[in-house]
C-alpha cells in the first residue's frame, strides 16, 4: 500500500500523448487548441465607423467650416468611397468604412441635419470615433495560442479568421467497464440479491462533459470471459477504466488478468478512503497491437528476427505496422493503454474519477492542473493513516469559497454524492484541524 | 435609457414556463429535474457484505466457538442463503447478501483458513462489515428533488433506481440571428469591406454548453425581408437572440419591425457600457401562432365573435387551438416569445448574454442565481453614469477568488474576450473603488 502522494505522483508519471485531429468549429468548444490562430488580416481590416453620424475631413475644421454638403449615405456592408471635397461629408453608420479623405466621425447627436445639409452643433476631435485598421491586431499575429482551452469567446475569434475547422488535441478513447454478477441493465427489475448498475453511468455522463463518449462493457466475474473482453478492449481504447473486482475478493480477477495481459502494474492500494484497493497500470505495446503484437512475436520465434542481430529490422517492422495502425485508426502516436481500475463502491469510483483520473487527463492534454482549495468552516478531524475524501458542498460568498460536510453513509452512499460540489483532501494526521483551515479541493462534475 | 438595476429587474420579470419533457437517462446531466425521484426499493436492497472474509452468527462467539467449518462460498451477486449452524460459516464477498442466520461478517485479515475450516484471529464486534438494508434510503424515500441540476451523481441515483427516461424541465427552442450586410459566413473570403460572422457563432457554442443547439439565422439590411423572416422565427422558436440593428443608424430597422410585429418592447437602451443599445421585448401570442392568431382575428371580425358578449366561445376556441398547438409541438403551456436584442460588437453582444440572459434563463428553469463575487486586486475606477462590466481574469488561490482586469481594446475586440473568466459588475460612481473591494462577478461560458 502506497501513500496517495506516492500514487498520485505516479499517475502523473503516466501521461498519455494522443496526438491532434481536425473538428468542425462548432464541436471545438471546451477542446484544446493544438494549432497557433494568427489574424489572416488586420482587426479590424480597415477604418471602421464607431457611431451613427457623418465622416468628415478635420482640415475643413481648421479652416472654419462647419456646414457640410451631403454626399451619400454609408453603411456597413458598403465598399470603401471617396469624399470628393473637404466642404463635403458622408452619413456614415456604425460598421461602416470611413471613405478615403475623411478622417473624422462625428454623430449624429452632434450635428443638424436639414436639406440634404448637415451642420455641427459641437467641435470634433480629430479621428474622433473611428476604430482604426490593425487597432486591435495586425495581420500575422497570433490571436489564440496553442495549449488554449476553446471557449466560446474563441470560437468567435476563429470564425472571425475562417476557421471552418480546427485543430485540437485529441481526446483519448475511453472504454467504461463495470464487473461483478450481481449488476443487471437499468432497464431491467432486478432480483432480491442484485442491483442496478450505476458506477459506469455516473461515468460516462463525466466524462461527456468532456466530450468524451466512452464505450460501455461489463464483465461477468468469470476469469476467462474478463480476459477476452479486457484483451479486446485493450485493441480499441487509449483508457480503460474499470469499477470493480480489484478487492481482495475470490472474484477479484481483475489484476491477476491485467497482469496475464503484460499490463504493468504501477500500484495496487493506496492509503486513501474512500478507494483504497485502486489499481492503477500502464499497457506498453509500443506501437502494436495486441493481436499484432502476438503474431509479431510469433514470427520473431519463427525466423530468429526476435534476436540482437536483426533489431533494426524488427523496428522497420515495428514502424510499417505503426503506419499501418494510424492509417486505419488516424493518427495514434503511442499505442500505449491507461488502466484506472477502481473499487466499485460508487463513492470510490467517483472521487478516484475526479482525484487521479481528471489530473491525469489534463496533464495528457497538456494543461496545467488548477490547484484550488477551499475553506473548512467547523473542524476537520484526519484519520492517522489514511488520506480521506470528504464529500463537500460549497458557498461562493464575498470572494471567498467556503465549504462545509455532506453526512453520508460511507462508500456505498450514491444520493449524498449527488450532493457534493466536490471532495477536500485529509492528509493522515493526530491532531484536529481547527476551523478556517484551507483544504485542497476537487471539485465534483 | 434606464439603468441597469431596471433593465436587469425587467428582464427577470419575464420568465418564460415552458413546461417538462422526458429524455433519455445520458442526455439528461446538466438539464433541470421535473419530477422528485423515490427509492424502488430499499438501499441496500439487503444487508450487503462490506468485506472479504466469513460470515458467522454471533451467539456463537457467546459460547466461546471460534473456529468454523465452511458451508460454502457467497459472491455479489448470488441468492441469499441460509447458514444452517451456528458453528458453521460462509465465506463471503463484499457486496454479496448477508445468509440468512448470520449477523456478523469477519474480513479476512482476522482469520486463518485451512482445510475448510475458518479460525478467528481477532474476537469481532457483533454486526460488523454489514452494510444493512435500507440503511442508506428506505422504499419510497424522495432521492432527488425536483428543480436538481443534474450532475454525473445523480446520473447513477437515476440509474440505481432504473430510471431509463427522466423527466426534466423543458429547454426553451432558440433561434440567433445576426444582422448586417456587412457579414459574411466564416467559410468565404471577405471582400476588404466585409468580416465573417463571429457572434452567433460565439452564442452557439455558449449555448452548446447548456444543451441547446440553437438555429441560426442571418437577416441582411432590408426591412421588408427583416419583418418576413423574423415573423416565421417567432412562430418557431422561445427565445431570439439578436445581434446587431439596435443602435440609431438609418438601417438599424429591428425596433421599428419588432414593434409592427407587436412584440412589446420592455426597453431599449441601459446606462451600462458595454452594450447601451440593448433592446428586451415579449411577444404574448397567448396560445395561438401569429398566422393563427392573424387567422382568428380575421374569423373574429367576420362573425363579430370579438364582441364582448361572445368572449366564452373565443376563449374556447382559443384553448382548442392551444391544444392543437401542443399536440403538434410537444407540450408548450406559454406560447410566448422573449426577444433579446443585443447590440452587435462582439464585447457587447456576449456581455449581454452573460448579465442578462442566462439569469433569465435560471429563473425561466426554476433554479436559484447565485450571486458570485471576486476581490479586485487594483483599485476600479467606475464611470459616473453608466453601469461598467469590465473583462477579467480570475485566479483561485487559498480559497479567495481574486481578479484583475484584462486589458481589451473597446467592445470590438474579440480577442481579448477569449482571455476572460468573466466580467465584474463596476455600479456608476464618481470615487475610485480601492483595491480589495469586491464585484459582482458573471463567469463566462
Amino acid at each position: 500500500m502506497i501513500s496517495f502522494e506516492d500514487a498520485f505522483q505516479h499517475v502523473l508519471l503516466h501521461p498519455l500523448h494522443l496526438g491532434d485531429e481536425q473538428v468542425d468549429l462548432l464541436r471545438a468548444p471546451g477542446r484544446i487548441l493544438a494549432e497557433n490562430i494568427t489574424a489572416d488580416r488586420d482587426f479590424p481590416p480597415f477604418d471602421r465607423s464607431t457611431k451613427d453620424g457623418i465622416a468628415i475631413r478635420f482640415s475643413a475644421i481648421d479652416k472654419g467650416i462647419d456646414r457640410f454638403k451631403i454626399e451619400g449615405t454609408l453603411s456597413a456592408g458598403m465598399a470603401q468611397q471617396r469624399l470628393i471635397s473637404e466642404s463635403n461629408c458622408f452619413e456614415i453608420m456604425t460598421g461602416a468604412v470611413l471613405p478615403e479623405g475623411a478622417d473624422t466621425i462625428i454623430m449624429y447627436e452632434d450635428t443638424d441635419i436639414e436639406n440634404g445639409w448637415a451642420t455641427l452643433t459641437k467641435t470634433p476631435d480629430q479621428g474622433q470615433n473611428i476604430h482604426a485598421q490593425g487597432s486591435d491586431e495586425t495581420a500575422g499575429a497570433v490571436l489564440l495560442r496553442r495549449g488554449l482551452k476553446i471557449n466560446a469567446a474563441a470560437i468567435g475569434v476563429l470564425a472571425s479568421v475562417g476557421k471552418t475547422e480546427v485543430v485540437v488535441k485529441k481526446l483519448p478513447s475511453i472504454c467504461v467497464i463495470s464487473t461483478g454478477n450481481e449488476l443487471v441493465e437499468v432497464s431491467e427489475t432486478p432480483l432480491p440479491h442484485q442491483i442496478r448498475k450505476s458506477n459506469i453511468l455516473s461515468l460516462t455522463a463525466a466524462l461527456q462533459r468532456l466530450n468524451i463518449v466512452p464505450a460501455r462493457l461489463h464483465l461477468t466475474d468469470d476469469r476467462k470471459i474478463i480476459e477476452m473482453e479486457l484483451r479486446e478492449a485493450f485493441e480499441q481504447h487509449d483508457v480503460l477504466l474499470l469499477s470493480g473486482g480489484v478487492s481482495k475478493g475470490k472474484f477479484d480477477f481483475i489484476p491477476d488478468v491485467l497482469a496475464d495481459l503484460g499490463v504493468e502494474k504501477i500500484f495496487h492500494r493506496v492509503a486513501q478512503r474512500p478507494g483504497k484497493p485502486f489499481w492503477f497500470g500502464v499497457l506498453d505495446s509500443n506501437g502494436v497491437s495486441q493481436k499484432q503484437g502476438l503474431r509479431k512475436r510469433e514470427t520473431e520465434i519463427k525466423d530468429g528476427s526476435g534476436q540482437s542481430g536483426t533489431k533494426t529490422s524488427g523496428k522497420t517492422a515495428n514502424m510499417q505496422a505503426e503506419k499501418k495502425d494510424i492509417k486505419e485508426r488516424g493518427t495514434r502516436p503511442e499505442r500505449k493503454t491507461t488502466v484506472f481500475s477502481f473499487p466499485g463502491n460508487p463513492v470510490s469510483t467517483f472521487a478516484n474519477y475526479h482525484v487521479y483520473f481528471l489530473p491525469w487527463l489534463s496533464l495528457s492534454l497538456g494543461l496545467e492542473s488548477e490547484k484550488l482549495e477551499v475553506i473548512m468552516e467547523k473542524p476537520v478531524r484526519p484519520h492517522p493513516r489514511l488520506t480521506l475524501f470528504l464529500q463537500v458542498e460549497t458557498q461562493w460568498r464575498e470572494g471567498r469559497i467556503r465549504a462545509k460536510p455532506i453526512q453520508g453513509n460511507g462508500s456505498g452512499d450514491l444520493v449524498s454524492l449527488a450532493k457534493a460540489d466536490g471532495f477536500i483532501r485529509v492528509p493522515p494526521g493526530e491532531t484536529e484541524l481547527p476551523p478556517e483551515s484551507s483544504f485542497w479541493f476537487v471539485p465534483c462534475t
